[in-house]
């Protein structure tokens, strides 16, 4: 297919490596250059505005907030009206999303979890929503990139929705384990060996396993995702909570313990930091 | 063995006939009478006393809460100064754990992880703590019950802070499930889509799974685990965490909602109805 | 002095007439007609736009939210670039204070505390920020409209975010009388007696006896504040903890509050309304 | 009247002196020796067990928490059947209260609110309740040692409910407080303005002046009264909420935030260096 790339941060530039390497002919663009090259030299074309590269079947867009893809959409030589069918693979707000579904472009949905590891594998799960022809045309993008694609529902927001409520979710097993861990560290409870109690009984999943380990060892630094993206994201779901008369007490809980982590390790602690301020308030450390 | 075993209730029950089964040379005594008679067909010997359950190698309990265990150790005919090695397989506090070790009887801690049909498979998982040696001694009784041992320490009460631990976490990701699923309802999203999308990812958990099918199904009754059940233990959570000066924010939010499960649903809701605190706070229902 | 008014809601209006009554030559706008016939009567010239009512020596801004005073402010026919003082009695966020007092015009915040009645009777308290100078100014107006004006330093916005404190602070005293009328009444207690008991004592304040009998009396409509309004207000406390990372459970609490009030009770209910979602989730009503 | 007056702690030394100022012949009792030599000296008498002091008209007992009350009702020598009306003056758990109603005793209980220095001035505030003659019997008494007296009920336990449910209204008051000052500092606004503002308007009661003043000056040694005694009064309301399946949210934040004083400072902070919790959860310090 004729695809078009827009976004190479971390995640994208994995992304679009392996559209290449799937037989597409795909063009990118990204706001600040440089980020292009190996992707070239693998065989992409670097398109010169947003717009350029929103002339074949699909345009692919992952960019890091809503104002990001605003600009890219709306701004000056963007996709807006464009023939590429809009796959929007950013973690946006459910209000832009149904902005974008309600202007007169074709678009799908198509936000993804997984780190960059599992982007570069080709291993990320998407989840999809919108028209079901519409995304049946990204099947063969969707192959390129993941290894299972879910479809959620015929409302584009809808998949956005549900990835918000995954990564708060995945902060919610962060408190959680934060709480649990402190607990057993003042009770003179080795963490590492209530971790291996716990993942090895119910909490089997990779949520505990990643994080908690991350958790045992209080590393936060480099961020793999960074708080202050981290609370972006909560942020975007209270959003959603608000708007719905929706109480999420935890996600309270959470949002202020992402505040704090970056009131207390700086800008650049990752966003699993946010059990930084259970052990503190504990008098830890 | 030798082994005696009191309580028997519906976990206890199916723990002592895995005993017997295992070829053991079982005791049994529950306070209330005609919670046997299965045992004795099986085999089992009916005791008089506590105490009398108590002369053999190993002696494990099996109780509902603490003031249930202090009756059977310190009440009339109590097991205190007998022979048997005492394995406290019951969800006590941690208080009461450390003072039972602090006693002259020799004593190991032994909680459990595992509902009912885990019981009678002998599929339970063990959290033990105590003197490695006596620990030992307990291997042929824990390889009739469980289909694992942890061991998380020396000192006993170790094993109940961690299993303690592990009850909450469960409570957590109720709670982390019922936002996220009152999110995504009222936003047009299905609560099974959501949780099939959860746990086909990052939260493939068991923990998860039993929790987000009881809560798609919003069926709490009858309860497999009831919510008076569930508030004390999260009570005793707290007790360790007052004690050892742990903040617990999310702690807090689910004893409230047992609170408003049961002021909501009668003394009969499952744990997990905790959940409709938050359903019923969206004005769902 | 030569005044211009503009917003002309229950309490623009009667800042308004008490500035004709105390001599000043006014000038109103409101973007709804017919708000303004009763201050025409009384001497009041009405304005064809925003900016004519922005030509003398100063011009006050009562409005809804920031939308709407953005809109006098940046729009057609706006207050902008006009020679009168700008006088922003609205309570709005602290990032659109901060862009206000950050533009090329003279700007003075001045939010209120008070509700209609006290609006009628001259006898608001008015938080000022701003250049002294230009708060010096503004005295002779002021005087008209409050019974007491307090400065709070000079840069506009911390005006803002006093008020906004307050507003938190009534919320928390409502969601405090809520929990502890709740949990007295539960236990056999009237609530009437506890507030009697409360407001005789250590809790004499205003804030204490305006809600407290409006909790005792469950009646929440028709809305002397609306929840929505509340809800507003503490959407900008929370942006505003959000930008400088301060945690803030309590604001959490009552936003949750707020959010099932309304799920519950609709649109209409007042803001004090937030104590419901107490009582609902404790089973009473 | 014939008076005993067991608990000559800080609080009760003053209100036995007042007793006898007053003219009443007090008998006094305190567990450890040496807290009366200043009441003898004024013409009080000291009684060798605690029913020595309880065979005139009344006895008032002033003592720490629930263990020390029960140790001089039910412990040897101790009150239970003494002739004289108990008139219970602690801060102890409705349970307890409920529980010396139900014997055979005559009981008012009759809890204060007031600090050491109300204490000596005899300005106490009482809370009283139970039979309505056995209150009356005890009004000379009370107007030795208060400025007011509410009668809340006629069973006992409803005066415990009220002390308690004030106690906690003074920690939620502390809490919101440290929010909104923690916001404000960190926007730049002085904590004391904001506190000036808000005890100008609103919020003029004493709650907001006395720890208010504690929390701009961030002064909470030597304590005033104590963070545990706190925490233990603050686990009492929440024995109650649990009892009478009320969830407090409020309640479980500020539950939180005296552990963090105490795992932060150290067990002789006050108890509204709760404070402290959110300030250091934000940073600042």
């Amino acid at each position: 297919m004729k695809v078009g790339f827009i976004g190479l941060g971390q995640m994208g530039s994995a992304m679009a490596a392996n559209l290449v390497k799937a037989g597409h002919a795909v063009t990118v663009w990204n706001r600040s250059p440089g980020k292009d090259d190996a992707l070239v030299a693998a065989g992409a074309v670097l398109a010169d505005t947003p717009a350029a590269a929103a002339q074949g079947d699909v345009v692919m867009t992952m960019l890091a907030d809503d104002r990001a893809l605003e600009a890219v959409v709306f701004g000056e030589d963007g996709i807006l009206d464009c023939p590429a069918l809009h796959v929007s693979h950013s973690t946006i707000g459910v209000a832009l999303a149904d902005r974008l579904a309600g202007e007169r472009q074709r678009y799908v949905a198509a936000p993804v979890f997984g780190r960059p590891p599992a982007a570069e594998a080709g291993k990320l799960f998407v989840v999809a929503a919108g028209a079901d022809d519409l995304i049946d045309l990204c099947e063969p993008v969707f192959e390129a990139i993941a290894q299972r694609v879910f479809r959620v529902g015929t409302t584009p927001s809808a998949a956005n929705l549900v990835k918000l409520s995954g990564n708060f979710m995945i902060m919610a097993a962060v408190e959680a384990m934060a709480e649990a861990m402190t607990l057993a560290e003042k009770g003179g409870v080795d963490r590492a060996t209530l971790l291996e109690v716990l993942t090895g009984t119910l909490f089997s999943a990779p949520v505990y396993k990643t994080y908690g380990d991350m958790l045992v060892a209080d590393k936060f630094k480099p961020a793999g995702f960074a708080a202050p993206l981290g609370l972006k994201d909560m942020n975007l779901v209270d959003a959603a909570a608000g708007a719905s008369r929706t109480p999420m007490p935890l996600l309270g809980i959470v949002r202020d313990h992402l505040r704090t982590a970056i009131a207390l390790e700086g800008e650049d602690v990752d966003w699993a930091g946010a059990g930084l301020a259970v052990r503190r308030a504990a008098g830890l450390d």
